[in-house]
Parts: C-alpha cells; structure tokens; sequence
C-alpha cells in the first residue's frame, strides 16, 4: 500500500492533532504525494458543523494547514533529491495559514483536498491548497511552512506527549 | 454570571464545533465584548499538540476563527444599537481567515484571544485577533467575517444536526 508523507514522519513528532498518526484524539490526515500534487481525503465527522448540514471551517483550515505541511516536507526532499523517510529527517511548521471560504462546504461527503507547492525558498515553502466536496471547490487556502531547524529536532528526540 | 457573545446565538445556530453551547464534541469557545475588545479564554487539552509541548496551529485557527466571528455579530448590534439578542438575531461566517505564527504555543496554560474590529463594511465586518500564552504573543490573526443573510435563517430554522 502507498505510504503517506505523515507515514514517513520519524516518531517523535508523530503526534499532532491534525495528522499525528500516535495521536489517539487526532483528525489523522495522510496526504500522498505523486511528485506534482499532493491529495488527502476526510470524512467529516457528524459533530465537525459549522452550522446543522455544513462542516466547520476550523476544521477545513486544520485539513489545509496538516496537509501543506506534510506537502512542503515532501517537496523538499524533492528538492535534495533525497527519497522521504531517508535521514537526517526533515519536518516543517506553519509560518502562516491563510483560508478564503468560497462556499459552504456540505458534510456527508468525502472531502479531497488538493495541494501544489507554489514556491521553494530555502527552508520556506509555500504551498496552495483547494478543497473539494465532489466537484463544488469550497475553500482555497495557502500555507508558509517553514523546515523545522536540527537542533529543535534535538530537543525533540524522545520528546513525548505528557 | 455576565453572558458570552456565543450564550446569545438562536439554538438552530448553537451547533457550531467550535463555539456552539449544543455541541456535545466542540470545543466551546466564549467571548466576551466591552463594547471595544472581545476575550476568550480556553485551555487546550494535552492531546492539542503539533509538537510534544507545544498547541496545535489548526486549533488556533479554530479558536481565532470562532472569537472573531462572534466579536463580529457583537459589533454589528453595536452598529445597529442592539442588545445582543435582540430579533432579528445576527450571526455571521467566515469569509477569510489568516493566521500567522509568531512563536511556538506553549501548552499546559490558559490562552488569552483578544480581538477588536478593524473595520464595518455593511455586512462584512473585519476582526483582527492575538493569541497570548501568559505575557507571550505566539499567533496573530484576521478574520473577513460576514453576516448570514436573513433567508439562509430561514431556511436553517429547525434544523438539527442527523
């Protein structure tokens, strides 16, 4: 089976309520990556409304967020040439998050959400992002993620949730 | 007890994941306005991490989200001279949302959002926001938020979640 960008994420920072895959409570967003775009899929929970019938734009802008992040990490390993899971590893964090809410986004279906790197400068990636509820594009974000600096990754060796 | 700006929304638009006193999942954010800043306060849970230690971005966005649209109904009763909760009811939604993350966000203390309107544009009402942990400033936020036209009221009148 493909393995999502998130699957590559070394342990210690595989716990984030967006898309940790150790996080009991998390939204477990997987974003697969075909080397141009990226695409992940999530159903809503009942209970994830904005109002009765239309999923909460919270939670559209944590889909948008996790899955950017986990597209910029693959894009640069792209860019070194370097296959993802290969060391030392490399992980990034959201420098900003924007969201335009184009329409209201139905719950009851399968959101995809697509995502395409927009540019590579250095450590800072920015990546554009479109939700899909089938066919009707109901939000449109963009996120600056920035590749987590080593020696955070340091401090972070063995870290785990308290 | 004084009431938040979300304990005057109408039940049918009570459901809300992040702010709705009727959702039994959310995250029930509460804002508080002076007629001039709004406040909210809210303690993430240990499992709202991105990183061991740290808050996760996407609830962030959730909370600046929530707070600003609520502030955002507050002004606009201002505007009008109304008593929140006062009929017709006012609510908006998010057209936009932006966040930048200045710093990473401590967990294990209580968050402070305080937000103000920037600008009131008929029925699109401009809300800016900041995150403190303690005497840290860790993200900043704006939110386009406008007013939920009176026949989408209507037609959400009664409605429940399934």
């Amino acid at each position: 089976m493909e393995k999502a960008i998130q699957d590559y994420y070394p342990e210690d920072v595989s716990y984030c309520y967006g898309c940790g895959s150790l996080n009991d409570h998390g939204l477990h967003i997987k974003s697969y990556w075909d080397g141009e775009v990226s695409t992940a899929r999530f159903v809503p929970q009942p209970y994830h409304i904005a109002i009765p019938g239309y999923v909460y734009g919270g939670l559209i802008a944590s889909l948008i967020d996790c899955h950017c992040v986990g597209t910029a990490a693959a894009a640069l390993y792209q860019e070194e040439g370097r296959d993802q899971g290969s060391e030392p590893a490399i992980r990034c964090l959201t420098a900003s998050l924007h969201v335009d809410y184009l329409k209201p986004t139905p719950l009851g279906v399968e959101l995809e959400i697509r995502a395409k790197v927009k540019e590579v400068n250095g450590r800072r990636v920015t990546v554009t992002a479109s939700v899909y509820a089938g066919d009707l594009e109901s939000a449109r974000g963009e996120v600056v993620a920035v590749q987590i600096p080593d020696r955070y990754f340091e401090r972070l060796s063995g870290a785990k949730p308290d």
